[in-house]
Formats: C-alpha cells, sequence, structure tokens
C-alpha cells in the first residue's frame, strides 16, 4: 500500500501542534501581572506543571489511579505546585480558568498552513491524551481545522495502550496501513507502527523550551521525517 | 441553568443538516446515466433503500445481529435492493461506490451559515447514527465545519440506546443541560431530554421527500422550535 493511500491522518496535538509550553507561559504572565504575583519564574513552573504529566497517567495506566480525565489530573497538580510554589494569592476560580489555559494552546506558525492543505486530500484528526471537550474547546479556540477528534476519554485509556490506537483504526475504517499518524514525540510513532499504522516525524526542537535535550532526531525510520506539519503536507502531495 | 450556558451544541446529521435523498438520488441518477440504467424511479428507490435502515439497526440494537456500522449495513440493503429493482449492471465496484454517496450527502442551504455562526460561540459537533469513517468523510466532503464528531460506533450502539446519549455527556463534560441536542426527529429530542439535554427542533418538511406526512412539527415543547439551522443560531444569540 502506497505512502499517499490514506483513509485518514491524524495528529498527535501537544507539542506537535500546539505550542502548549509558550502558551501556558503567556496566560501565566497574564494572571501574574493581574494578580500582582512576582518574583515566579513561569517556564519552571510550566515546565513543573507538564512534568508531572506523565508519572500522574503512568499511575492510570497501571491501574493504580481510576480512569481520571487529563484535564482533572491537571488541575489536581496545579494545587500541589501553587503550594510548592507559594503562591498565595489564587483563588478556586483562577485556578480553574488558568487550568483551561491548555484548552487555549496556540498552533505553531506551520501548523494551521499544514493542516489546511492536507485537509484538502484527507479526513484529518486531533489523536490526544487529552480529553475530548479540552480537545474540542481547543479546536474552536484555536482554529485547527480538524473533521474530526480520537482522545484519550473516548477509550478511558492513555497512549501507549494499545486500545487507543486500535480504537482510532477501527473507527478510521480498519486497515492500519491506511492511517498515518503525524507526532513529535518518537514513542507514539514506535507505537503507532507497531500496529501498522504510517508515521510522520515533525521535529518540534523547542516545544519543551529552550534547553530541549530529547525528541530532537527520528529515532527510528519514520516514514516522514520534517520539521513543519508544511513538510508533512509536501511529502503527501498535499 | 440558563438556555445558553452551553459547553457544547451537537446536531443530528441526516436529514438535520445535510439532505441525504436529495443527495443519494443525484449520484444514483448521474450513476445510471453512465451506466445506461433506464426506467427505474430513483426517488423510490432511495426511499426504499433508506426505508430499511431503521428495521436493520434496530436488529442491532435488539441483540439478533452483532455490533454492524451504518455504512455496512447500507451496503448490504443495496445489494438485495439492487436485486428487487432488477438492475443487472452493477459491478461490486459500482455498487461500493455508490454506497458512499452517503458519505457525500450535501448540507441543506442554511447549515453552513447557521453552523458557523453557532461554531462562533460553542465547539459544535455532529451527533449521529453514521458511524466515524462516514461522518469524517461527510465533514471533509461538504465543508461541514465540527469541531468534533460523536458516532454510534463510538459506543457499539445506535440511537436510541441510552450508551449514545450518555456517552456524549460524558465527553462533553458531564454537565446535561449543558449540552444541547439540534434534531429534526422528535424521538432524537425526546430522548436527549429524557437524559437531561437541552433540545431544539428544526422542522425538514421535506427531508423525507415531497408527500412527507411525519416529522412536521415539534411534537413536545422542545426549548427551540424553528425551519433552519440559521433560526437556532438566531435562538442562541449567535
Amino acid at each position: 500500500m502506497s505512502l499517499t493511500d490514506l483513509a485518514a491522518v491524524i495528529f498527535d496535538t501537544y507539542g506537535t501542534v500546539v505550542d502548549w509550553r509558550g502558551s501556558v507561559i503567556a496566560e501565566a504572565e497574564a494572571l501574574a501581572r493581574k494578580k500582582g504575583i512576582e518574583g515566579i519564574d513561569w517556564g519552571v513552573f510550566t515546565d513543573a506543571w507538564q512534568a508531572s504529566y506523565r508519572p500522574y497517567i503512568n499511575e492510570v495506566i497501571s491501574g493504580k489511579r481510576p480512569w481520571t480525565t487529563n484535564d482533572v489530573l491537571q488541575r489536581q497538580r496545579l494545587d500541589e505546585i501553587v503550594a510548592e510554589f507559594k503562591i498565595e494569592n489564587l483563588s478556586t476560580a483562577d485556578r480553574d480558568e488558568f487550568n483551561r489555559a491548555w484548552h487555549r494552546a496556540r498552533p505553531w506558525p506551520d501548523s494551521i498552513p499544514g493542516l489546511t492543505r492536507i485537509k484538502a486530500k484527507y479526513p484529518i484528526g486531533s489523536f490526544s491524551n487529552g480529553n475530548f471537550q479540552l480537545l474540542a474547546n481547543m479546536a474552536r479556540h484555536s482554529k485547527l481545522p480538524w473533521d474530526f477528534i480520537v482522545s484519550s476519554d473516548m477509550f478511558h485509556h492513555y497512549k501507549p495502550d494499545p486500545e487507543i490506537y486500535l480504537g482510532a483504526i477501527e473507527l478510521l475504517g480498519g486497515e492500519p496501513a491506511r492511517v498515518m499518524l503525524v507526532a513529535a514525540h518518537n514513542y507514539d510513532l514506535a507505537n503507532a507502527r507497531k500496529h501498522g499504522m504510517k508515521t510522520a516525524f515533525v521535529r518540534r526542537p523547542t516545544m519543551f523550551g529552550p534547553n530541549q535535550n530529547r525528541e530532537l532526531s527520528a529515532e527510528d525510520g519514520w516514514d516522514i521525517v520534517t520539521d513543519s506539519i508544511e513538510g508533512v503536507a509536501d511529502a503527501l502531495g498535499a
């Protein structure tokens, strides 16, 4: 089956399509100005907030924690980290609103032009550990032109559990070689390939900040290796 | 909770948003010209094809038939009805392509303007007994500006099974009164209301053809009653 005979193209979203780090930092800085919070390095804060993501969802994957959405985990973690950073004047309403910064993550400059080109040739969708409502809100807010969303809470499983990959394949016609995953995370592509999907790596060398030291290169011979969503569009002749 | 404090607005799709009947008839007539098939009333044919929908999915709902997508049921029914109408020169490839007419159903004239207005205020999605891939293809083909799709095959349940309503509510934040269903079918709204959702009825007096004798009026006091998706947008202040 050729690289371009595809039923759909799906996209890891955080890091691959949207700059979650820059977006959350920008909202944090605006909130700090509004509330008169000083002396916090919001890059360090945001990295600490995000760093808890994998350990927390690993507790869900291992069964130590019952099914919990990304949104709820991030909100719980926010309370902990606000205490760790000794930030005192954020009300529950402030924290609820700040947590929704993840719903408003902004696309990288190449994302919407690239997605628009790919969408002209194939149905496109988000494929994310985010939850459905968060991804729907982000689509609307950030004008991501998805035809559909495939989210962890559709299956009550997080990547890299097989259920979310196999679930996406079933919903998209049941032929894994006709579904392409685009991601900036090598582990995600490795799992997609294990289940028979096509793979495209997009290098995002600052998605974890200016000192990023991982995910800087393709760790396997993915079907496409590029630096942008527009590069994926080029490779697909879209 | 007010009518307009909504987490999302979801839309029954066949009949409510797209004119499946006119679209399938147009594709049938084009196919007939191409293949030299004469003497068939394609309106009668299309009505017979669609009429099998509810009995077939009732077999799935009752457990008589295992989970089967709408796409597969319509393709099976196509073979039967082609034989009933004594149409002889349609190959398997012709039939596969003709079955995909349901993926290419065209919106009513008010649908895209109305959806675009509502999307500026709330996330919007398809909520359909169609299957995910069919709805994704339709979104792309007919430029339906969904943020997301909620389909029967996400749950392996057809409307009016509770699982698809409750599943949609869970994915959209868990507050049924903050999810509105827009539909041209009273039974769909009755079930949405039973599960606590907001309801909007759109009168589509020709969705079943020029002699339509059902679904001509609101059969209960739905939250919104109107004649178009733009009418829903008006009622929502969108």
